[in-house]
């Protein structure tokens, strides 16, 4: 069983709701124990407790939330170089398509990266014409179809990852034929 | 007047079609030479040739096609460090919206700085949720309503921008009341 | 005659130290009006000041510090789509190369790109094997030859750019024999 | 036992030797099966083959080289979507520190997150001054101790966390005590 955590900052409640799909999305899989924080109520403790993360921002001039960059930057000076080696995902939710959301999703994940962390989008399609190749995405209808589908095939994402690489359970990830 | 390159490589026909509407938004300001190039027939000369360019790329694996790099890589032992200070702005067709087109822009951008170039978005909306604010973004749908005013607008920025910059000419930019 | 505003946030003293280099370099070309200002005396009356400007923000954890990123998320409410047209380049003090001075720059060129501002880097090199192609970079050695060579460097040349598009001297670029 | 890929491009023959040095590094771990290959000598069936990878480019433009992207473009066709779930790293050869060593590195990154690969970088410094938080970078000194050590310590790296999340062996971790 992993710990996953799916952390967010959302100023118009649009990153939470991606938050809540991605949440539904993780517990699909079943045997994880999941947890759904803000940053507003989380600290260092949360991401020492995961295994794996989904962290959502939103896309403010096409890059991470002073808010969401002021929580790492913080827990940095106890936690950076201790925690290496968590597997870890993101999504963002922006005011329109082509306005920043995949390079938000950059920016967070070279966030991540710099933490040591093994970081991954997913290759499926959430609909036609959508897919959360750099992390799920939205702009202002992140209830649409393809924006739920996007955030909940990420959480799944995580989950099975979780049991591969975590759990060490391959039976977990049917899609992919390949021993890893 | 200005001399505006809009430059591509196509694949499946969608990064030419953008091409065309950006063209058609250059074309809009009125007093520019417009130029526009498949890289299949564009050598050196015209990049030397221009003042002020779109580059438009097939998203593929999320950054720029191998051909579109090819064009630059090869070109730059005669050209590199030889034309700095030229405008430019970029665009890029994908098969899916969180597919990688914004970041293919970043990765083309990125390129462009590396020559030199003062590089640019459009802060405007071209419809609702849809905006070229690192380049004009199109998935498979090229002449939806919202796709096809990205380009145009990309396209009719880069003849403004041409005016301010290029030929000096402030009134062309009638949005922006400040004073360059 | 352009005003040209060096901005920036420092922790350690090494990204103001980067910016009075850069200073000095923007000084070089004599004519232009060059302010100096920390992010913690500076607000949106700067901004608006601003012609030309260089931005300097601490690599902290790959990316601009929360402190830089809030500057800029404040005043977008007010002057977001009402300043577009500004020339910009950057540069960032980090803790090593590798350590993502780069990618910080990028992140920083970014939001300047979401502002609708035209931003750049610097062709020229430094010294041997150092170069500000996509901002000044520095380590620890924030006073070392090569790290504030490509300070002056990014300066002058942002005041050369000043010259050109700003004031419209074309003449004050001696090393470009285009004709823009 | 993992099966580990170090695959580069080389136009300058230093790209090779990073390379030659990731390789040293990942047979460090001693139980992993480690294979160095050019592109030149590499298909898809080496990609298939690999649990883990680490992939070298030249900086050319601050970008990965057109060859490079030739190479995973085409494979694309076949393997695309079918081989999610390897983890990865990179490394990159410039010219100059500052000239884009660290964007190429990202640029690499993000085409193997699209192709569903976990990615990341190293923690750890190499020297004063010297880290590969986004993969191994060098300029043209590539035998410098540091530059050396950063290509040792990223093949390190992908070895022991072959053993981990390939291998599941948590003790060929010793640096990090959290239990996974």
């Amino acid at each position: 069983m992993a710990k996953i955590l799916i952390i967010y900052h959302s100023n118009s409640g649009r990153t939470e709701q991606m938050a809540k799909f991605v949440t539904e999305g993780a517990k699909m899989i079943g045997h994880h124990e999941v947890r759904l924080k803000s940053i507003d109520n989380a600290d260092k403790s949360d991401i020492l407790w995961a295994n794996a993360l989904a962290v959502g921002t939103p896309t403010n001039l096409g890059a991470v939330s002073w808010q969401m960059k002021k929580f790492w930057d913080e827990i940095s000076e106890e936690l950076w170089g201790k925690i290496d080696g968590k597997i870890a995902t993101v999504f963002s939710a922006s005011a329109s398509y082509g306005g920043g959301n995949e390079i938000t999703c950059l920016n967070m994940l070279s966030i991540l990266i710099n933490y040591g962390f093994l970081v991954f989008g997913v290759t499926d399609y959430a609909g036609a014409d959508f897919s959360p190749h750099y992390g799920a995405i939205s702009a202002t209808n992140v209830n649409g179809k393809n924006e739920r589908a996007g955030c909940v095939l990420l959480g799944k994402r995580l989950g099975e990852w979780a049991s591969v690489f975590v759990d060490h359970k391959q039976n977990d990830h049917p899609r992919f034929s390949i021993k890893l």
